[in-house]
């Protein structure tokens, strides 16, 4: 019989999980996990940001196609994302979990192992949480805190017309490694860019370095995530902005396995891949006068592609130049809401 | 057809929201829902305090039993009663909600009623959170951000073999007032202390004031909440201090519909009372010094009963004293990882 997280019980699965984190706690945190709610000492002279986010089996993963480990680590690295997306520097995260009474605990190890991997790369120590049953799907909802002085935040708002959009990473192969687990296809014969654009929708990676850089070097007008895509993250800009956006198919770094997998779908693959949910990247607004500075910023994160994709314009709306078309783009085909 | 939170979608559901809140948001939340994160100014000279906890359905309630204002209600609630038991003032609060496809409107509407009127009561505003469709149960996932000034914070560790130990309101009423639903009660026939009984149950009321006046006074030695029952809450009071508690049945603050409902039920009513979960009251330890300042913060909260239940003895171990009987305490029979 394989042991379960039911077999061990609620407090044995809390010693497991302080056995895989180990590491010390920094000075700032006054009390971690063990006591009724989690401390920590501000920032002095910053601010607190807050964000959660949730996993949920079924809608935003299939345990056949995503590793425990993926799972764990994705739970917080979406909401790392938000951090980043704010400017801010992460401090410390709190997890609630609901496992149906017949996961693994060989799973629940797996999952905790990703999480706390992450967490101690991004230095975001986890202090606090809660654990329970789940009668249906396995639930991964994450609460991250992170800190940002007053003048770095950076928010939605800020864009104007003629203000250049910029994009980390690459776009849509979220999507496309979605698409490739999707046809059957097996991790262990994926290889260069399909393997890429798997390893993108497992485990995205927030883009915390570059974005603390752009907040403290003043270097971007507006800055959001990509969680649904590029399409939404850009008419959300300009939406606050009070103005539209133009993107350039041409210049869309596309991932050559994502281009072919949209393709074989019969999709225009520009389209396809600012349509495409859970990249995780970051656009952000650059006006003109911050152009220097954020193409400085750009290259000390030189293992990072950050690409002019998009300008903001007066007139509303949200447009994709394919070759000589200007084309309407379209609201994202996907909800959270829609089965 | 009644329309669902499918039919809204995810935009129009953060829409509701915003109208349900409302109310102007205190200064010190820079930045509320419609961002990637939310931004709050610390409060100078404390600390923040975090705790997150879920419900879900199935699990911590039934839609058949609990009304979806009361779901909202507890759903804060159980994460205000954190706040409380660290002596902490709530400061804010996010809300990740997984809904299934087919929950009705109306009940969203009465879930976000249920949790504004309780955030409103609280100072404690929603500026955050995440909305998504669940495939199976609804889960209601809240965080709640708290500030103690360091001096003030109680901690679970603190109590020492002579401290007598305290409860606030009832004990094992919110577990009678299940046992009254589910034995098929209507509440429209409820009335005195079984309907009591049962608003423990639905709508627990967080004891942040009574906390706050013994943490700016001192006047407790330890402080934790009673999620999992005064049995529960003793035992992790006395094992944080390396002690034993006893508790005396004959001082029990129990409703007589409580100790009825446990009676027909052929328990103990003393031992069912402690072993009760979802009171969502708080246990204290009192060192002898503190008993004066104690009992004036019970004084001063003259709507609230605080009684002295047991007292915490060298032999570790908990007790329950019923006439001449000295009864060991079992490890909780429920636990949220056994079906």
């Amino acid at each position: 019989v394989r042991p379960t997280v039911s077999t061990a019980g609620e407090r044995e699965l809390i010693e497991r999980i302080t056995r895989r984190l180990g590491r010390a706690l920094p000075p700032f945190v006054r009390l971690g996990i063990g006591d009724d709610a989690a401390v920590i000492r501000p920032e002095r002279g910053a601010e607190d940001v807050l964000t959660t986010d949730s996993l949920i089996e079924g809608v935003h993963f299939r345990r056949e196609w995503t590793s425990a480990a993926a799972i764990g680590h994705k739970a917080l690295a979406v909401n790392l994302s938000d951090i980043a997306a704010m400017g801010a520097t992460p401090r410390a995260c709190l997890l609630s979990l609901a496992a149906p009474s017949d996961f693994p605990l060989a799973d629940f190890d797996e999952l905790i192992d990703g999480f706390a991997s992450l967490a101690t790369a991004a230095a975001c120590p986890l202090i606090g949480g809660n654990l329970t049953r789940s009668p249906g799907p396995l639930v991964v909802d994450v609460t991250a805190v992170g800190t940002v002085r007053p003048r770095r935040l950076l928010r939605r708002r800020g864009a104007a017309p003629g203000h250049r959009l910029y994009v980390t990473g690459e776009v849509g192969s979220a999507a496309a490694g979605l698409e490739i687990l999707r046809a059957g296809k097996s991790r262990a014969d994926l290889t260069g860019p399909e393997a890429q654009c798997v390893a993108r929708h497992d485990t995205p990676v927030p883009r915390l370095r570059f974005a603390a850089i752009v907040a403290k070097t003043a270097a971007a007008s507006a800055c959001i995530d990509l969680s649904d895509g590029l399409a939404d993250a850009a008419r959300r800009l300009a939406e606050a902005a009070e103005a539209g956006v133009t993107l350039a198919a041409s210049a869309l770094p596309l991932n050559p396995a994502a281009r072919s997998c949209f393709e074989q779908q019969g999709l225009e693959p520009a389209m396809a891949a600012i349509l495409g949910g859970e990249d995780y990247e970051l656009a952000f607004a650059v006006a003109p006068r911050q152009e220097r500075r954020f193409r400085a910023a750009a290259r000390r994160c030189s293992d990072l592609a950050v690409t002019h994709v998009g300008t903001f314009v007066t007139e509303r709306g949200t447009w994709l130049d394919i070759g000589s078309r200007h084309v309407d783009v379209p609201e994202p085909a996907f909800s959270h809401f829609r089965a």
